[in-house]
């Protein structure tokens, strides 16, 4: 297997957006998708604070600038500039010169599980700040007993929150949805991989033709979804399907997650392709615990989000720590992981709903240059080629009645949808099949 | 296990019952029914002799004083007064002084099957009299030969068929039915034992609050389901399930018989609660063979009535014979039956149609004061008692769109129904559940 | 086993029909359906050459008197009338008098995998000749390498397509389709045997009483089963079933090809039937390659077209060539098959829809005279006999709702659809059931 090309420019970007400080909102979000502007084509989009949207409202802007604390003597103990993991999302500016431990300790986040691990937390809603720091450091400070110096430089003040879109037009305006989250800090599976990768998917799609319409979004997880849905109501309930597109860079093997319908054509069209490529894998079934597919699959929308990656968010010891870093994840696997979902867009966007122009009795293919002109062979799997050709015309003209979808009919007939479409093409050249716009 | 204070209750309540003379009409209805006033708060009523009901006709009232047989030397050889169960159902008056065996013998019922058993007849549309005799005392007659003196005193006369009605008002007029039939006479499973338990069910029912309302009925069997159908039909016709109460204080193991469709929530119900309580149980299928559900289950009607027992009638050598007394049953059993029933409905009522009031994207549940305030910690599964409650507001919230009832959601979640009830409770209080009345 | 009375006439018929001449048009389709209406009232019917049917166009009508190839000693190496199979079908006239074998050989059909056999060829719609010769006698030519004097005495000229058609009213205008092709020349198995049995299918028909109608059609494959529904096409969007009668004769035992819809009751009739007859048996899938099920199962018309036969087409070397002669079947074959065909109608012929004309609670058996009179015995499976037809009773009343039939009320309760439409005749004379004419 020849190196890819691509290795180099995802290692530089990973490195450029890694230690930027993101948000639900803030300037380090606006600086992420200025960056990944360089890939794809992202329109940004800002939503004011204070907006109501459904349910929420559209929080202030948070701006971090510094934080830590300082023991007695004068020695940072905690540092935001060490790690941005540190300050708990969202923390209020708090400055108070000799604090003892017993009054700092409800403001300290650690994991007595993991004694080295830094936990990421946030208070996005509940005004209240805090330090997140390892169980060992919580430990040498309770030692210690204080008094420290505490200080958080921030400002919570009306701005905006920062989204991405790309929009894809396609043959139909019928669109699919792709969706990444990208308001996490330092943190590297969970999510800078998932949106690099949804760049890379953005401008992949941007250089072909496709015969569905592609919406891709860039936001801060749960409000910014929410806030994208109220901003794009008519649309997003027109969406049938689509994915999230997270934690794609981990070690692990390839995973999917399933769509609020185990049947949907999204479901086994991702089965379908993790099947070719790895033979086995884990599928987790849908869950109302997940990502923004908590509120694509809500009952005004239902959209059917599927999400394939590696080292699902949940499930790794490093997920929501400092220790998912740019050390937990590899450029190679989130290519591997763009492929597959590449695959999976090549198959989806065949199912198309076709109709045959003439219902009544077969077409007479002859006419159409679309038959071998003897009849009385026993043509049928005597020239496996030629055959499957016509059996696939055969099969097409019979099935395919408006109502149909080009998926359903490729799963009946055990064969790829995408050999399928080319097929359709030929006979909608012939006007043979005709496209239904439902 | 400590001694149900009930028990005497019960025992005293079947034995002022079994020895009254019951059949389709008649003053021993009046009694049995005016009886369980004392328990609970039946409604008595009346229908007319000769009222069309359907393709039936109400009969005549029928009154029975006393009935025997002497043979040549004035001795009685059978008598209704040591056993109601001797007179044929519906028999005609007679008085012949001086019968032949041979002349008798088309009148007497026995059973070759069962020697000492009496069984249990009726001829309730065709005009006609008889007596019931076990086998031993056909062929003590049959070796005297006669003459008999063959005496029984009965009317057969316009009067009215009496029947018996609960209406317990819940939250929503959507009614569950539970009916039970009174019209045997001197039996004790079948089903006296029904007829008490469901005059149980009734007192329970009217201490209770409850989602759904209740319409229970005691019916004479066949002929009174239907003529209460007549009657009530607009009401009937609404009622989508309940239960025909029937053979409930046998000694053998709860079984459950099936409504008319299999996949109705009433047997699933049924299920879940024979399996918490015995493990293993006895499933029959809808017969069109039955009690009344063979009304209930008519196109007109369509209600799934399901049934809950012990001892199931056609199934145990007593049936339908005078060995079906007080012996054969226990007041144990018919409260074990009971709360059975109790727990079936508490779980039945809970299956209510509920809407999610804000469908666009999650709820913000923290401004509701139903959500941690602290974000990013790992949630799901880490405090089992926090998060399952949680699981079941993001999961009603989910899935309640006002067309899954709340039986189907739990199922989907494999939880009980009575949990998620309660947690939907608290969702209706904030305004974010509705109930919908469809 | 008794000697089947019409092994003489079977023989006979199949020995006078099988010399002839016969393709999409011709003299020869007209004198087989002549000859068939010694068997059955088959209307013919005449198309013209030239109309548009759907995207096919009814083609010129083919004569053919004479062909054959000489060698240059005036030898004929080929001769039509030996073996009508020799000429591809609707080859135009020729008559070269010396063609060397190189510019006769792409005019030359054969089979290198069967030497000693002639293949069927035809070219209908692309105006050609040719003639079809047995491998060896192939390599005979290509070693002498002629010169050869090749005569094809044809006529391609307007004139009509020839087809039969037999409608048997039945009591309700409700009809099953019955369609054989006879457009193959002296091919036995494929399809004269079809064609034969399709003629006493229809003598059989004629011949009873019937709850649904029969449209039974004899047909040129494909251009004939096309302009027939374009002819018809009215009553052929209203039959939902039916058969494709081919291949009836062969040595081999029978099998089935199910129609399109694999659930739909003609399936399960062709499976009882066969089952019940044989024991096992093989059932080939709806294929789009086939006969004209491909024409009635196509988009507008959507027919369930099922087939029972021996040696199915594409599957016994003998197919399409001259080997498939009368030697290859036999007429016990054919009258089995017949067999099966009426035993399939017969049952098909019961799929009736019913209506409980007293929907409301169960109807009182005994005052319309269907039911015992002396209640409270245990009816339930005491007397067989009895009983099962009390249950039919019972159960054809609960099931029989205007829209589920008869057939599936047989599986329902499996038993045979026969008996039940002979209880449900009772019901129906006592008013109790009613036909519904969808």
């Amino acid at each position: 297997m020849s190196r890819d090309p691509r290795l180099e420019a995802v290692n530089r970007i990973l490195e450029r957006l890694f230690p930027i400080t993101r948000s639900l909102t803030g300037e380090g979000n606006r600086e992420t998708l200025r960056t990944l502007q360089e890939i794809a084509p992202i329109e940004i989009k800002e939503y004011a604070s204070g907006e109501q949207v459904y349910d929420w409202v559209i929080p202030d802007e948070w701006s971090i600038r510094d934080a830590w604390i300082k023991d007695g003597d004068g020695r940072k103990v905690v540092d935001f500039r060490v790690c941005n993991v540190h300050v708990m999302g969202y923390s209020t500016p708090v400055h108070e010169t000799a604090m003892t431990f017993e009054a700092l300790s409800p403001h300290l986040h650690h994991l007595a599980s993991q004694p080295e691990a830094i936990p990421y937390r946030t208070s996005y809603y509940k005004r209240d700040w805090g330090f997140c720091i390892s169980h060992r450091q919580y430990l040498e400070m309770k030692a210690h007993g204080g008094p420290y110096e505490v200080m958080i430089d921030s400002t919570l003040q009306p701005g905006s929150m920062t989204v991405g879109e790309v929009l894809i037009p396609g043959r139909s305006s019928k669109e699919i949805l792709i969706s990444t989250y990208f308001c996490h800090p330092s943190l590297a599976n969970d999510n800078l991989s998932g949106t690099v990768t949804t760049a890379y998917l953005a401008a992949e799609l941007a250089k072909g033709s496709w015969a569905h319409s592609y919406r891709m979004v860039f936001i801060p997880e749960t409000i910014g979804a929410i806030a994208y849905l109220a901003h794009n109501e008519a649309a997003m309930k027109a969406i049938e399907r689509g994915f999230v597109v997270t934690c794609t860079a981990g070690p692990g093997p390839l995973y999917m997650k399933q769509s609020l319908d185990p049947s949907d054509p999204i479901n086994r069209v991702c089965h379908n392709v993790l099947k070719a490529r790895d033979g086995e894998f884990k599928t987790y079934p849908f869950d109302i615990h997940g990502s923004d597919e908590r509120q694509y699959s809500s009952q005004g929308f239902r959209i059917n989000v599927a999400t394939i990656g590696r080292d699902k968010y949940y499930e790794y010891p490093q997920y929501h720590t400092h220790l998912d870093h740019l050390g937990f994840i590899s450029a190679a696997s989130l290519l591997d992981s763009l492929g597959a979902y590449m695959e999976a867009i090549g198959q989806l966007d065949c199912d198309i709903l076709f109709r045959n122009t003439q219902p009544h009795g077969e077409v007479m293919l002859s006419r159409h240059d679309m038959y071998p002109a003897t009849g009385g062979a026993q043509l049928h799997g005597a020239d496996k080629e030629t055959m499957s050709d016509l059996d696939r015309i055969l099969w097409l003209l019979f099935h395919c009645d408006g109502e149909v979808g080009l998926w359903d009919v490729a799963q009946r007939l055990e064969t790829d949808v995408r050999d399928l479409y080319a097929t359709a093409l030929r006979l909608e050249e012939k006007g043979l099949l005709e496209r239904v716009h439902p």
